[in-house]
């Protein structure tokens, strides 16, 4: 289960690990309408990563990118504050028509990693729309806006995943057969944003129960802060101290095993007070060989964690 | 009244020559939707020449235009047959967008010629949708099929303008006061492809003669043979001689004057004995100068087929 940059990167190691026997199921709660085209950006995030045509030196988008329709979008005083790469669009163009078409944003996911050679099986975590709000004193502020145009700078003092109540979980899960898999594995990604709007779909976290899988998460907290992106403020803003204890803490009764850094080895008999185990390890990965290292160490912890 | 490429080198011309007095009344039969973004080339070639922004030496789309959407597009096995620059996808997501926000062609038309500077006014035959149809045999070929990806090759049996009988035309046009013109002209636009489609807006023809202005046109046809596009090769397939008489006798009744090329000059007397007066000057634009001399010489055409 993945969100963005942190989730695609751990997931790129996974799928190294096991290549085509990996299944990402990928956060939607950020897709949004804009301009009338159709984004998803964890999806893009995953896929471009496992795609390996990621931009890395950017942290999002497609290596090779240009600017040249933002620039001009600008010039026409058009809507420029998300930033649309010239080799981007042409995925939202795509999956906007196919949509249009009648098809599966499942289906559109499908062929557009094929077209980017990705192994892994993507699945949008819903082929139904839910749409992260931010509540922030009296605004409801929809997630890109949030996360893009105000730079998480707003106070959030609620999540919503509108639609989730309704949405159905991605139909191709139910044929994963219960027992069938050696471990299901939450990355590094945001809990809040990112894992939250997954677990919220109606019936998931009894599926999850369900599939009879040891599951296990990596702490996207290390040191008390978050690697990338608003992770930690939004837990203070929550009330909570930034912490991979947080962490375990949120993920309580759905985890059975949290993998923290070396950097936060002092957490962990606290966290295995919460009836977690727990494993410490390097989670930062700046390298490609780190993603590799660390998606072996959380098979390995998954496997020790489904005998206890 | 402009089409494409020929009729807007023109109406840089008499923009040149009458700047803001000047309504550009552009062919819309040629737009289409196309992977979602509704595309209008007549309008965007017009309004690029306009603005001083067209790409001279391609013909067509923006200066400095880039590629990487087409690319990427093609990447992902996308139609990629229209050519879609990366800077000229602004004008399309940007039109779409406010299209389905509900505001007319019209008015989505004045606001991309502001940002670009145009001073004419710019205004599509309608608001309403006209499909140009190539009918070739027993096939109905959307127009930008037959015209970018069957590159012209069909024989042309009969055009079609779907929707042009219940069309409204631009209702801009209705606040233009009969007497107020000094002079209506008919760029060298394709007069089946580009100049039909507008005259078969519903009431457009009564509209233009109830104006009282002349009207004049210049041939596009020079030689016998089309500046630029299919004009003298549909010519034949519908049974006529490509020349400017044709072009004359085809728009007998409607015009009052021609104006044709020097190399045509041998065909005056016949373009007379139809009742439409002729000037014969150098119509083949390759220079700006080349623009705003013909654009003159149309206007002060214009004014002697008044007086007479």
């Amino acid at each position: 289960m993945a969100g963005g940059v942190g989730g695609a990167k751990l997931a790129a190691g996974l799928q190294h690990a096991v290549g085509d026997a990996l299944t990402v199921v990928v956060n939607t709660g950020d897709d949004f309408e804009h301009l009338g085209l159709h984004i998803s950006p964890d999806l893009d995030t995953v896929m471009f990563t496992l795609g390996g045509v990621a931009n890395k030196s950017q942290g999002w988008g497609l290596e090779g990118e240009t600017w040249n329709f933002i620039a001009q979008l600008e010039r026409l005083d058009g809507p420029a504050w998300f930033r649309l790469g010239d080799k981007d669009i042409a995925n939202h163009v795509l999956r906007t028509s196919r949509l249009a078409d009648g098809h599966s944003l499942s289906r559109v996911t499908k062929e557009l990693c094929a077209a980017y050679g990705v192994r892994a099986k993507l699945l949008p975590m819903s082929d139904d729309p839910v749409r992260t709000i931010v509540h922030s004193g009296k605004l409801a502020i929809p997630f890109q806006e949030y996360f893009v145009k105000l730079q998480c700078g707003p106070r959030v003092d609620r999540l919503e995943f509108r639609g989730a109540d309704t949405a159905r979980m991605n139909e191709l899960l139910g044929s994963i057969a219960p027992g069938s898999l050696n471990a299901v594995v939450f990355c590094p990604s945001n809990p809040y944003l990112s894992i939250d709007p997954i677990l919220s779909i109606s019936g998931f976290s009894e599926w999850l129960r369900r599939l009879g899988a040891p599951v296990v998460a990596v702490s996207p907290i290390v040191a008390g802060t978050a690697i990338k992106g608003p992770a930690a403020k939004i837990m203070r803003e929550l009330g909570h101290e930034p912490s991979a204890k947080t962490v375990a803490a949120h993920y309580r009764g759905i985890i059975d095993g949290l993998l923290i850094d070396s950097s936060d080895s002092e957490l962990q008999s606290e966290i295995q007070a919460l009836g977690i185990k727990v494993r410490v390890t390097n989670t930062v990965m700046k390298s490609d060989a780190d993603r590799i290292t660390l998606a072996e160490e959380s098979l390995r912890f998954a496997r020790e964690v489904a005998k206890r």
